[in-house]
Order: structure tokens, then C-alpha cells, then sequence
């Protein structure tokens, strides 16, 4: 083994410049309850994205140097700057989630038992060729489970079972879904049709839908119909559900779910509220494919709410009490439920391409990259 | 007494017509348990013009007829009559809250206890010259008050204390109020001073910042200066504000606080989270004076909440025990913290008159019109 090796770092300057390199880094030792992961396979998500990238405006995007030595920079937006403030100078690793073997162990008999075995990690650096990481925080996986298989067990998994786990604690009994083709998407259908929880599929094209209704959906709206308004009236009418978890974010989907769900409640209303009716409807945004400012028409009386809604503060919520059952029930289904597809294996050199980086930052329903650390570019 | 009096009624037709008349209805006989109340001051609030006027367009209003015989009609747009399906061709009685004296009473001692008594009371129905309500809905007045200083002694007292109380109960330090100078505002003002709770104050003009300074404002920001965000940020640094409740509704203004309570934690934190910082950030929307969409940003990580708030699910929430203090708090301080002042006196039937509407439904800060339903016009 090498003594150094590649690690990507992103950086944002404190003159409004985003730079990202390649560093050789010295291949680190492990304590004795620490394990080293040869890391095989780690995703690119869009919630990679925010750290990798900022806010920078990728359309200023430039290259220079080659392989290992590129380097690229981009325009950061001077407003944006300030709330940045924690981050800006510091050369920050990148990469939620990821898979590999463990290569080293230290002494213990909880990192000895790890020697050799194929895991999944969490916990970022994981745009990496090499992660050090406590043995406890490994998650070892079910023989014959490839690092592909498993890279992406952590982000999505947990954020499809955190939805249908948020709609229950939060009292609704059926939920809405945006962008609902995606990998996530898909993944939250399989889990909504094993479980029986209704589930109401919003997409953007024809396409999608058909994609969604090929793998047993039951309730799918085109956005881009003229008659989606009265369609995604029905669905709410059908499931009850007064919740959704919008990946969209910008522009007026957000509202118009609200404006919908209230339409929905109010036609088996009994008597008229001068507020709106007093059933809460929440959509949590989650993602932002529409970088734009959210609109909300607010024809909706007074009992709604929208706000952020993440991965992380909810796992914190629960604790890791609550989280063990939701972990072990991926693992378990990993070639199944929360099996992921991805359309490109890429080098670490190759996540500083900018054809790479116009196509991950895309967004694309569909798309999705697998950095190998160890490929040969 | 005669045996019929006046009562407004507003009528959305399902063929999208606003209709707003004088209708003369009997004078009814209290049972055992009931008063009856001659209504001597009841207040034309932001928040009794969603059911006097519905979504109409009051840019389309006609009037016909004179006096007691007028009608107001006006177009209430398309869209918007799905969610009024519950109301539709029904003629609703209007009024939040009013006060008068007590004219008649039931035979319990508990009613007779109240003749010739002055009161104040809500539950709508308070457009029109007499009231039936069960005596133990009467909130007696102390000796010396007048229906006038009585009028509004529930929805702005009850909301202003209800954004106190929610900040405390919701975790929150300090709050930020808009359209701060209103009637509303000033209490708040007043509430937060005797109570030693930090208040941000947002107004749109130098003239409002003025007139809070002059009651004793700490913290006033002026949307209009240049400066605003800066300033507005700075307050928040100073009282750790994290909640806001605004009148606005529409526009920038909800998300412009977000963004600036993310820089004011951002300067006190102490590393940098690709999320934006943990501590929620909550808005709530409880008025419409910009009727225009809502727009965020979401350059505030994902830690917040934008969502309506209203008082009377609060008043439910903190249930009868909860609210019995606020009531008292209110009555014993209705000439000081809950003083209200009024622009003009009006009739019933000035109500209907196109050139008052023209006013009441500006929703000018510091405009507030009484109706007197026994003025003569």
C-alpha cells in the first residue's frame, strides 16, 4: 500500500472563488479501536452536492491542469458569501456515504473482527481512496454484498424511511412524494407498497409516470398535465394524505400541494370555516432541483406549514434507539427495496471534469454517479 | 324596543357574486341561561374581512340602493370558489368580537346578574344591533369602562399575548413582529416592555419607526432603508430573536428574517455546518396585507418553518385554563397595555358604502374603524 492517497477537497475563498483539487494525502494509521477502509464505492448525491459545490455558479466553471493535478475553480455569488462564513478558507473533504473493505485494523477485537470484511460507512470524506473510521461506526454487511451494492445504503434508504417514519409520528396516514421518480422515489414506493401506506406520486413527465406505474404505483401525477390540479385533488381525496416531502423546492409545487390538499378536505367537509379548515397540511422541503425562490399563494387558510426537513436532525430526533430497526431493515433489503441503479462509474479525476460535472449537477431524475476511488482514469 | 333589527350578512353566490346587505331580523328572547346585548361598538379587523368579503375583487364593487336598503355586489374571482364550497350560497352573519350593555335577560341568576350590564364578547355575529349569548360567555367589564375602550378587547389583546405566549412555549427567547406599528404592534410593544422580552420591530417607513421609538421601541427596522437587512440583522444578533410573526404575508419579507436570523446565529457560531446552522428558525404568517405570493429564498439551510398562525387554534391548543389568565390580563389593562384607537365611527350602513370599504380594506397601519350598529346615518 502507498503511503499517500487521493482525497478530494473543496474549498471556498473569502474573495468568492470556488476551488476543487485532488490532494495527496498520507495514508493514515489506525488507533486501536479504528479500522481503515479501502473505499470502492461512494455516490454522488444531490445532498453532496451543497458541501462539493456551494453555491457557486457552475456556468463560470473553469479548468486548469490535468488528472490528478486539475484543478477547478468557479464564481461563488458575493451575497451568498456570508452565510458561509463558517467554512470559507478551510479546504473541506467531501462525500456522505460510501463502501469499501477494511484493509487495517487496530488492536481491538471489534476492529481485528472488521479485518477483511466488506462495509458501509457514513459520516462524510468519503470522496476518498482511503477513510479511517471507529470500528462501531461500521456497518458490516451480509455476505456476498458488493461495495457497489452497498454505497448507497445510508443517504437514501434512511431518508425514504425517514419520510413514511416523519408521516406517522407526525400524525398523517398517507403522504405525497415530488420528483418521485427518482432513485428515492422508486425506493419509497417499494417501501410504501410492502408497508401499505398510501402514497401519492408526483413527476414531471410521461415518462416518469409510466416508469412509476411499471413498478406497481398506484397513485401518479404528471405535473405537466393540464388536468394535475384535478388530478392530484383526486389522489389526496383517495389517500387522505395531508403530508408531502417535496424535492423540488423552487417555484409553486409546494403551494400548489397545499392549495390541493385543503381542496381535498374541504370536499368531505361538513360545514364551512371562515380560516380554511383546521386540518394541518405540512410539506417539508427536502431538495432544491429548482433552485428558484418557493412561492406559496397561501390560499390555503391558516393551518399549513412549509419548512426544511433533512436526513441528520431527524436521525438525532429519534436516536440511535430508534434509528437501529430502520439500519438493520436496509441492510436486509439491500439487493431489493433499497437497491440503487447508477448510469456512470467514475475516477476521482473525473469529479473534476466539467462534461462530469454538467451532467451531476443536473440533477436529472434518473442520473446519478458512482465515484470508485481506485479507478484508473 | 323594536321587534326587528339590523344584521349584516355577506353572500358568496355559487355564480361567483359577493353580495353584502342589511337584512332585518327579528329580535330574539333570551332563554334561561342566555342576554341579550345591545352591540354599541364592534371593530372592523383585518381579520373579519375574509368572511365580510371573501377573495372578491373589490375593484369590481357596485353598490345599489341606499340606507339600510343597499347592496353591495362584486366578482369573486373563479378560482378561488372551490375552496369556499362550504359557505357558497349561504348568507353569513359577521363580526369577531363586540361590546355592548345588556338589554334582557333569562330567568338563571347567572344571566340576571348581567341586566343593564356593559360586556364584551366574541363569536362572531357582532355586524347587528343585538346579540344573544349565554351569560357565561359575557365577559363583565370593571366598573367605568365603556363599549368603545371595550370593542377590541379579544382578537389583538388575545393575538399579541397568543405571540408571547407561543414564543415561550416554542422554545423561542426574543421575536421579530412586521407591520409593527399597527394597532397590534404598539400593544405588543407594550406587552414586551412590562414583560422584559426582546422585540424586534419591522415597519415600512421612517414615520412608523418614529412613532414606536416614541412609545419606547428598542429595536425598530425600517424595511424601506437601505440598510435593512444589516440593521435588521444586528437586532437579531442583539435579542437572539428566532421566531417572527407577520402581518405581510406576500413578498419577500418572511424570508428576508430567515435569511438574516441564519446570519445572526452564523456570527456567533462556531463551525461551519454544510446544512446552515441547527437552530430553528420560525416564521409565522397570521396576516395578508400582501396578498401576492410568499417568496423564499431557502438561502437559510434547513433548519426552519414558515407556516399560518391563528389565533383561535392557539386560544384551543392552550385550552379555557390556559386562556383565563390572558382574558383577566386583558380587562384589568384594557385603558393602558390594550387601549385601542379608531379612526372613525361608522353605521351599519356605512359599512356598505363603497367609499368606507375603499378605507377598511386598505389595511393602512393605524387605520382602524368602530362600527356603532345604532348610529343613525
Amino acid at each position: 500500500m502507498a503511503d499517500t492517497a487521493l482525497e478530494l477537497r473543496s474549498l471556498i475563498k473569502k474573495s468568492g472563488e470556488l476551488e476543487l483539487t485532488l490532494r495527496k494525502v498520507p495514508v493514515p494509521e489506525p488507533g486501536p479501536d479504528q479500522v481503515l477502509v479501502r473505499i470502492e464505492a461512494t455516490p454522488i448525491n444531490p445532498s453532496d452536492l451543497g458541501l462539493l459545490l456551494g453555491p457557486a455558479d457552475m456556468g463560470t466553471a473553469k479548468i486548469s491542469g490535468s488528472g490528478e493535478g486539475a484543478v477547478v475553480t468557479a464564481r461563488v455569488p458575493a451575497a451568498s458569501l456570508a452565510s458561509l462564513a463558517g467554512r470559507l478558507d478551510q479546504a473541506m473533504t467531501v462525500g456522505n456515504e460510501g463502501s469499501g473493505v477494511v484493509v487495517k485494523a487496530g488492536s481491538s477485537a471489534e476492529a481485528q473482527e472488521l479485518k477483511g470484511k466488506t462495509v458501509s460507512m457514513v459520516g462524510g470524506s468519503m470522496y476518498a481512496q482511503y477513510r479511517l473510521i471507529n470500528a462501531k461506526d461500521c456497518q458490516p454487511l451480509p455476505a456476498g454484498t458488493t461495495p457497489t451494492e452497498a454505497a448507497s445504503w445510508f443517504v437514501n434508504p434512511l431518508t425514504a424511511l425517514g419520510m413514511t417514519e416523519t408521516m406517522k409520528r407526525e400524525g398523517h396516514k398517507a403522504l405525497v412524494h415530488t420528483a418521485a421518480a427518482s432513485n428515492l422515489g422508486q425506493m419509497l414506493n417499494k417501501i410504501c407498497l410492502k408497508d401499505g401506506i398510501g402514497l401519492v406520486n408526483v413527476v414531471r413527465s410521461p415518462e416518469q409516470a409510466k416508469l412509476l406505474r411499471g413498478i406497481g404505483a398506484r397513485f401518479v401525477c404528471d405535473s405537466t398535465a393540464p388536468t394535475f390540479m384535478d388530478d392530484l385533488t383526486q389522489a389526496l381525496v383517495e389517500t387522505g394524505a395531508t403530508i408531502a416531502f417535496d424535492a423540488i423546492g423552487g417555484g409553486k409545487l409546494a403551494s400548489q400541494i397545499l392549495t390541493c390538499m385543503e381542496a381535498a378536505i374541504n370536499k368531505s367537509a361538513a360545514g364551512f370555516s371562515r380560516y380554511g379548515s383546521s386540518v394541518h397540511k405540512q410539506v417539508y422541503l427536502y431538495g432544491n432541483l429548482n433552485l428558484g425562490p418557493t412561492e406559496l399563494a397561501r390560499n390555503y387558510g391558516t393551518a399549513w406549514g412549509v419548512g426544511g426537513w433533512l436526513l441528520t436532525p431527524f436521525l438525532q430526533k429519534i436516536g440511535r434507539a430508534g434509528q437501529t430497526p430502520l439500519r438493520q431493515r436496509v441492510v436486509n433489503e439491500l439487493k431489493t427495496t433499497f437497491a440503487s441503479h447508477y448510469t456512470k462509474v467514475i475516477s476521482l479525476p473525473e469529479v473534476l471534469q466539467l462534461s462530469n460535472i454538467a451532467v451531476y449537477t443536473r440533477r436529472a431524475t434518473g442520473e446519478k454517479f458512482l465515484i470508485n476511488p481506485h479507478k484508473s482514469s
